[in-house]
């Protein structure tokens, strides 16, 4: 299912995230769309050089916090998707929009917004599924 | 130019904000696709009827901000494209991205996410162009 497909590719947005792959990280973002991105408390970055710059310096830098990715949702439409999730950091929250385009090997993200949110209300194990 | 259709769109949705139109607003959000909506420091909205009640009580209430777009620019993927700009209210500045689905009379907004940044740099009036 699509669906399915767009929510893998967002989780594996966040491993690579996690495991500091900068490897993963450039392949997960589109080669054929325009992209730009959002970091909490930067200016937009546009353009993918910049913007997989920004993740080369994030993902090699030891101080770079652990990111949790919880509560992911995809909103699906037709061959572009976004998927809203929550993202843990040191036990406080952003809130992000990761966007998606899908193409010859699979879904690859064009942009990605976080920013600052209040903590998510009810039991994170129960609500990771998504509802749309 | 399509770009030019989403810009036009992306400027309505700005027009709706500032001039109260909760009937222009909602006819700017798609019907046919599942949207949703991240206000700055709000939670996340999920589903048409929940975005558009915040935004009837946005528009509504006196107290709220006139907020003012600058530096639109439009990211294309085929039928789907997101706009990234800056959101000036009372003389500061949030960044937003604005997504929109090509559809039968125009392209329609299926999220909006908006959250703090820094001012942005140079002028404004030289800078109001898209660059993708």
């Amino acid at each position: 299912m699509e669906r399915d497909a767009v929510l893998f590719s967002n989780e594996a947005f966040y491993r690579a995230f996690a495991d500091r792959d900068f490897t993963a990280m450039d392949g997960l973002w589109s080669r054929r769309h325009p992209v730009a991105c959002i970091h909490p408390g930067w200016s937009p970055i546009a353009g993918r050089d910049q913007v997989m710059a920004s993740w080369r310096g994030i993902l090699s830098n030891p101080q770079s916090p652990a990111v949790i990715c919880r509560r992911p949702q995809a909103y699906m439409q037709g061959d572009s998707a976004f998927v809203i999730c929550f993202e843990e950091v040191d036990g406080s929250f952003l809130i992000a929009t990761n966007y998606f385009t899908r193409e010859t090997g699979g879904w690859k993200m064009t942009h990605h917004q976080a920013g600052p949110v209040p903590a998510p209300e009810g039991d994170d194990e129960t609500v990771t599924s998504p509802i749309h």
